[in-house]
């Protein structure tokens, strides 16, 4: 059966049961999807709001995308956001476009990945749109709070440099997509799995702030780029070192040394990249439940960010970071 | 200069540039666009969050739209879901995707359309994303909040049903365009101001709570397809009256007779529909600054909308709406 065989309302109803009840965290959740907007009783933390898009064959194709991998997808990165702002995931809004030809049974499969990654993080999916459209496109809204929160503008001259996790596999998982190489199946499925079900670092961000830590951002565009970003809002330069660069041990296994390349600009990570004062990193390090490297510093002017290697030599990068356009 | 040539990011600089500053009424605001989330301060109000998507070659086409009406447009459809909830708009998040052929220029105007609506109603375009796609699609988040609210469920056997404004010159409008037929100018005019260019009922949402009414909904689908959605979650009938339908008098210009049935199915026309007790639509027609027309009532038992001419004879629609897919 396909979407136009069954019309906008009854997939509505069909999604609304793939979703089932608001997580009992959402308490404050007044109206879910079935209204003109949704609607929750409101508290006088800050809030946050972030949307991103999946676009049908420039973030993902067919065939070669689970539908479900794609629902959950499309909520992590909008998570993430929030997540390297230091707050709660709270509510999200998806706004699907797709062709009326879609079997009814893969937009389920969509919504059910996305339900898997909202029920880790009691998210509540309340509310959305649906639209025709010659694609697939999905724009999923992210609403969450905090009490203080982590910005991209307050780093200082000085401070460590660090991020969460490894880097580079999402890359080589799209690059090994794409170039359809030889791996073997534990390799494949863990760069597949970094490409298409990242996980957002939601109590990472937390613990940051819970930490003293004031500057973060989330590695989407790629490590030199979104250094780049704190660089520029915080009007600072910064120095990293290559060879401390936590390179995914998957994508060294399918790319050798090309695999620095894919951490520093590989993009789509989803780690936290941060900086703070050495003392709070200390701290940070003895929280944290994933790994947390040191990889640089930042420096006093507002230059770009510097790589060097372990003996201080600059090294030059062919690519600075997704380029959108 | 196309959107390839100066890159997301230069594209975003002129973006914030074209949107300037927030109103002043959104000092609420702590971060705009430019860090991974959009941040304001909360208030213990309810909440409310909607989003919609306009889709191009599914809901407007190139050439024939100007990119400034549908800027206007994509945020109007969506101030007038909060409308329909009586609430007051404060926040918007566009996520924009479009061809990196995109002159910069159209995109620019694009917004200027959205900052000319958003400025009407103090609404802060705070954050967004932009990704490159092969077609437009433009979907906008926009977050308000109110201490009560209109819902489409609470509608009680008895109370009367109405609308605000004139119904019909979207769809007329939109016809008007597919088949080019031959108006005067000032027909045309409205017309097509009428299908691009909707003036949400934010006051008049405002206004509907404040004196009482419990029940509405904005007609996007089209009336008696809105209407059947409050019977729906209201659990009763309507009858209405076609005779009493409010066409527009520009719709009724182009199209004659059948502007009637554009004002019952043709939807986009994004005024309120409305039901209250006799009293309290006394009140509202009395204080309503814009046509306030009673075209029916609501009746026991879950039925569908049962329309009726003058004299109570029944009337049969060949289209109930809007179909999505």
């Amino acid at each position: 059966v396909n979407v136009s065989e069954i019309g906008e309302f009854g997939l509505i109803d069909l999604i609304s049961k793939t979703l089932g009840q608001p997580p009992p965290a959402r308490s404050e959740l007044i109206l879910g999807i079935g209204d003109d907007a949704a609607a929750w009783q409101g508290d006088s933390l800050i809030q946050l709001g972030t949307v991103d898009s999946l676009v049908q064959d420039v973030h993902f194709s067919f065939p070669g995308t689970s539908w479900e991998d794609l629902g959950w997808k499309a909520l992590a990165i909008s998570l993430s956001d929030i997540a390297a702002m230091g707050g709660e995931p709270k509510y999200a809004l998806v706004a699907l476009s797709l062709p009326g030809t879609t079997d009814v049974a893969d937009v389920i499969s969509l919504y059910r990945g996305m339900a898997a990654l909202a029920g880790r993080f009691d998210v509540a999916v309340s509310g959305g749109n649906i639209s025709r459209a010659p694609i697939v496109v999905i724009t999923t809204t992210v609403l969450g709070s905090t009490g203080s929160m982590l910005r991209r503008s307050a780093a200082v001259p000085g401070e460590r440099v660090a991020v969460t996790g490894h880097l580079g596999a999402a890359a080589a998982g799209l690059g090994a997509l794409a170039i359809g190489i030889k791996l073997d199946d534990e390799t494949a499925n863990q760069l597949k799995e970094a490409f298409m079900r990242p996980c957002p670092r939601v109590a990472e961000g937390r613990l940051l702030l819970e930490l003293g830590v004031k500057t973060a951002i989330d590695i989407s565009d790629g490590l030199v780029a979104d250094l780049t970003h704190i660089c520029e809002a915080s009007q600072v330069g910064a120095r990293i070192d290559v060879d401390q660069v936590p390179v995914h041990p998957a994508a060294r296994a399918a790319f050798g040394d090309k695999a620095l390349t894919l951490a520093l600009a590989g993009g789509e990570d989803y780690e936290l990249l941060f900086t703070a004062p050495a003392a709070a990193m200390a701290r940070v390090k003895a929280a944290a439940s994933c790994p947390v490297t040191v990889i640089g510093s930042i420096t006093a002017g507002a230059g770009p960010v510097d790589p060097v290697d372990g003996r201080g030599r600059p090294v030059s990068l062919n690519k600075k970071g997704w380029a959108h356009f």
